[in-house]
């Protein structure tokens, strides 16, 4: 059952080709499908164009879907191109002409535009909550970890003193960043494009109005033609807000891989957070985070996809949009996934000693002790040269006893301030 | 002169290699140079690590370089590796051993970081304007051709009425999305670096907070190692909003060439817009939109080159970073450039009449008598089918006279709605 | 059973996290993972690591896997991390001890890579395939509209007369480009990566060359660390040359999207491959272009993805590789259906007819009038200068007549030499 | 002076962003357009079009042209629009009404077209020389060091014994990969252009097959629209193939940065090579090396940027066009550079002594010490639950004296087979 079905049929392979995995995809969004749907009927009825009694009998089948998408009963069968028809045959065979009702003043686009935004917004939302608890996280291991010496690198040269605290709270503050970019994106698609039919608007008296309130979205895309043109741009938008976050994550990992390395040996994880090999009896290999870091870089190509999909297109509803959201859909997947995984790992990590008193770390301190001659009144040009001759010497003796006391430094995290930092975003 | 010179020297190409474009970049960043100085200066004063007559002298000095810079006086020479070394250099030879104290409890990745910060926040500043100019204009022209009437395009075939008023407003309106993702970036950029040394903090007392008020941060990027990381990821996100806004404009010049063309003859530009042939004497050519599409499509790979410059290195200051402001830069330059040329150029654009009673067209209206039926009380389906019969059979009649009313439609542009929007994010 | 499994457990989601589709996945790769077993097991006999009764068992059971695969009837069960464990797992079910023997003197790695390499020559012999029957379709179809004539656009203006014959001939040639890159990236992959092991080789003394001539690779990757770094490489490689091929079918759709657009009008298909309309009875979408052009954009940023996750790692492998292959097999489906598809489809096109004495095709025709005058002695630039003087004034009469008779105009196709450039590549 | 000039004049900020930075670049290819002009006024005159002694007097000032552009005394003022208009403007200055005859049966895409490719053609073969001598530093290398091992790392975890020879010698024989499809794309722009005029070919009797034999090509593309379509196609496959030798460069370079930090330890580099920091006096960061996979890293963008510009464009000339060729000279100008530069530097390296006695590196031998009880007749399942179980009692003793004797192996390098490879390219 095609809804554009005239009265030819098209060859298997042909429909195959443009139906493409619409079916297991749709079920994402089936949702969001119905509680557009009732918001529509309700409008309809609203304006006079259905009968209450007919947007009453609408409702209570959408209701049922409802029930039966929440409890995972429901299916797209091989009958069905997608989500949308699926769901228009059950209210036909349910309620007959009443059914058909549904789509007046609407088209499919209108439909995959709206269902995907709702559904955007409720990825978001949660993507947003798990980046809160990941920096929650983030922020106790600094505080447990915030005396805990670390050599920091510039050039991946041995440079100056870090700590374990500063190191952790660092991804900390960095994913507000991303929170706020996620954020954006979550405001963008927060505009009800419902209304917009096939982009051109309807010439139906509808109110838009009505289903603005109903779906709980903050405001209209108001022009019906920019609410079309969201697509591929409302993908590109976010697939970057994931992106951003993605590079933080992949970040974090390669530095953890880096620091499991056994010529850093700065920390590991239990045994269950590693792998062996098939022929190397002592390996342990970080692969959760490896794969977090693929998986990152994945997801950070996302939106060159969608632009890709959607670049140098006019205006205009165009079919390649249909293969917009299945990845977007994948992507917020494995975010989620991701996110989880992360957070549970991260927690388990094992803090190695580190013996700063070896050879090769004892240059961290070069800075220090030129600062102490600069405090008791030696230019700071001069001082570097006089610890530079110490250094080419080999008469260099470091000095472990300075504190960073400012804020933000290894002995001043000041992780009070970066959470008031989060609090202010909400 | 090169800061970080001790003992040796290097080879003239490898300089060469190194240093790069540097000098004829900074130029742009060294405004900001100055000013963070000063800030750096004051702040030194408060603190007591230099004397407030040092730092006067300093402020003095750096106000002269200001004045140089402002009138295109300042330039950077051959002797010097970078902008930061020529201003110490200044400084030095004004106030000698005073100069040099001005890199005290600073690194140069400092000074690069909070230059380019500054410099970010102000150039978003200005593009942000210039959008809400081209916005204006848009509106402008959506009023003036509020009923002039389109064909409206679906897969590029003939779909739906549409108007040069909703076409013009689509735009002014998907400009907000852009201007809601530069005002992001713009946030993250307004987040004091400047403490941050080589990228973990000074074992001086430095105050931050200081700082961060003179130069008119929102906020400080607290955690030392969080300042630095943002090298990269900063561009990034910009380079994407960046992006955002060019997929708009290439998007409406690709409109806008496909409605030059013979075949569509929807619009034209007067001579001067427009460029010749070398072998064809009746070209008029939309060279200008051609290249606005072409220069926006180049500013959307930005984001992915900022990317790949950073990815997948661990934390810490790489010396690869200093590739980054190159292409920043340039795409600011462009990206201003585009803003003006198209504001221009829009507003020369010669509306031309199109016969909407030409064959092609008049099934632009099927919609329109379906839901004349629809209306009457048949339901959608049935009409659907009804018309579609007409259509098929040849006596398909377009019925011209239906006024698309609802909210963001083409009788019904809504165009005030859309203006207090932009409001509402200022 | 992991092979890796030393006395503990994974968490379950980690688990799952960790192997991924690998078995959807490695369904695909089966075949070449029992082949490269085979010549493993004969190689292992051969320089006595095993005995050669040892090696006809092994290969006994591998071929019996192998015709289970060729009839669909192997899988791989949940049992299993992926398509290697549950090999081995056969192998040692049916011949205990020696069964084991498999594994000696490779590693896991070795295997995938060696598995992957003869999978992707597989696959791309048999694209080359498809390309070559498109090519030859698109002659046959330069051939039968040779002498039909098309408008020529440059800047979407109308220019100068081009030809049906021309076009599609046109994408033919080109497609000889994709062919040459597509072959280089087939030679690239036809180097025998096995003995690399984990990476860097074994201590047992086998015998590469034999593995070479058994799986028919043209030579060796000698140098183990390159063997193993082409992981990702090869991946990179082979999307770049997959992504070419998608850039000529995308511009070639976007062409025909354009043509079937009402305003052109040059061409149609028949209903099977157009789609209708939710709403508007009228429509004839080009959904099968539409999604051919949108398939091979997503094709075109493959490359992008490989390199993203396998760019600034350092040498040796990372478990983030295990990511390359799921894309790059779906890349090939992909790819195979496409040249199916749109080889199916191109030859069902509809040629219409096209007005040249409209109007706004009149000036096709100006470049020849000009070299008309030219022919008769007056300098290019004069004339030139006299036919635009005739089109401002409106004085202008087209030259039909003209005939272009150089190799590879309108009127001289050279399809024969066009043919010759695909045979000599063979 | 443009020549496309009619009656009026354009706005100057409109002439500044049209013609864009086109004289700076131009001067890269105006051998290459004059080269094409002599071949042009050779066949003008062979076929007739214009005489012989006309064709002399434009080679004679051609040939001084070329004198000139080769002393680099040739410039494009600001009079001219590019290359081309200011060559032209020559021509008739010296020859009057025979000089405007140049332009006779071409266009200016034809132009550009070809003198790029004729430039593509040079600049990659001058690449493809570098690399063969960066080759062959590799094999020096490789030979030099061909005993001194070298943890071999998988995981970023020490996993088997590796080998400085091994490693140099992995770089060269990838770099044979890289030639591959420099090769290819070679030969892609080896296919004479000139004669596609705007893209649809002249109605003059031009002959092909003379200019290809006098600019040396090895054939034609003979179809005019596909040697017009592959304008952006070129610059793509050509950027890809530079790609491909950027990410061998940018992983040759990760592993050097890497080995330089104090936590490895294996190499460093002649001060020379290295740069200080402007707070730390110890530091000997690996700046040239950062700033080749930096650099390499944004020459991997360059084929992403190719394709964005000219993707979804439907078929003929469009002006985005004239933007592809300032960063395809700018890539080729920055590969020339890093291939020079990398080819002095790696010779420099300083290879350290590596205790490989180290704790840390003790289970690099693990798997020889399987194979050893293997060897002796134990499954090696078994042999690797025996070794396992000695690790994790801590009572493993490594084996340090088996030899790797393999094709490709540390002990047997095969550099004799790698460079036959090479040799059989040429």
């Amino acid at each position: 059952m095609k809804l554009w079905k005239k009265e030819f049929s098209l060859d298997k392979a042909i429909e195959n080709f443009t139906v493409g995995n619409d079916r297991e995809i749709d079920i994402h969004i089936a949702k969001y499908d119905v509680i557009a749907s009732k918001a529509h009927a309700k409008m309809l009825a609203s304006v006079g164009i259905i009968s209450s009694e007919e947007a009453t009998a609408l409702i209570n089948v959408l209701d049922k879907l409802l029930v039966q998408i929440e409890n995972n009963e429901f299916t797209i069968e091989q009958d069905f191109e997608d989500v949308h028809s699926k769901i228009e045959f059950e209210l036909t065979k349910e309620l007959g002409e009443t059914g058909k009702k549904i789509h007046t003043a609407r088209s499919r686009n209108d439909q995959v535009l709206v269902a995907l935004q709702l559904y955007y917004k409720s990825e978001l939302t949660i993507i947003i909550e798990q980046v809160k608890t990941l920096f929650n996280t983030l922020i106790s291991l600094a505080n447990r970890y915030k005396d805990t010496l670390l050599p920091g690198y510039t050039h991946l040269q041995v440079a100056m003193p870090s700590s374990f605290g500063l190191w952790f709270s660092a991804y900390a503050e960095t994913l507000l960043d991303d929170i706020e970019l996620l954020t954006s994106s979550l405001k963008i698609v927060d505009q009800n494009p419902l209304g917009s039919a096939a982009g051109y608007g309807s010439s139906f008296p509808i109110d838009r109005d009505i289903t603005t309130k109903e779906l709980d979205f903050a405001t209209l895309k108001y022009n019906v033609i920019a609410a079309q043109m969201a697509r591929g741009k409302n993908e590109r938008i976010i697939a970057s807000s994931l992106g951003n976050l993605a590079n933080t994550l992949s970040k974090f990992s390669m530095d953890i891989c880096l620091y499991m390395s056994q010529n850093f040996g700065f920390i590991t994880f239990p045994d269950e957070l590693t792998t062996g090999s098939s022929i190397m009896p002592h390996k342990k290999n970080p692969d959760v985070f490896e794969l977090v870091r693929g998986k990152c870089n994945q997801l950070q190509v996302l939106q060159t996809e969608m632009l890709l999909i959607s670049n140098n297109l006019p205006s205009g509803y165009h079919r390649d949009f249909q293969l917009l959201k299945e990845n977007m859909i994948n992507g917020f997947e494995n975010m989620k996934t991701i996110l989880d995984i992360f957070n549970y790992s991260i927690q388990q990590v094992i803090v190695k000693e580190i013996d700063i008193h070896d050879d090769k770390y004892k240059y961290l301190f070069t800075v220090d002790n030129i600062n102490n001659l600069v405090t008791n009144g030696i230019p700071f040009r001069e001082a570097y040269i006089k610890i530079s001759a110490e250094v080419e010497k080999g008469t260099y003796v470091p000095d472990l006893s300075k504190k960073h006391t400012h804020i933000g430094s290894i002995h001043n995290l000041s992780l009070d301030k970066i959470k008031e930092k989060l609090a202010a975003k909400f």
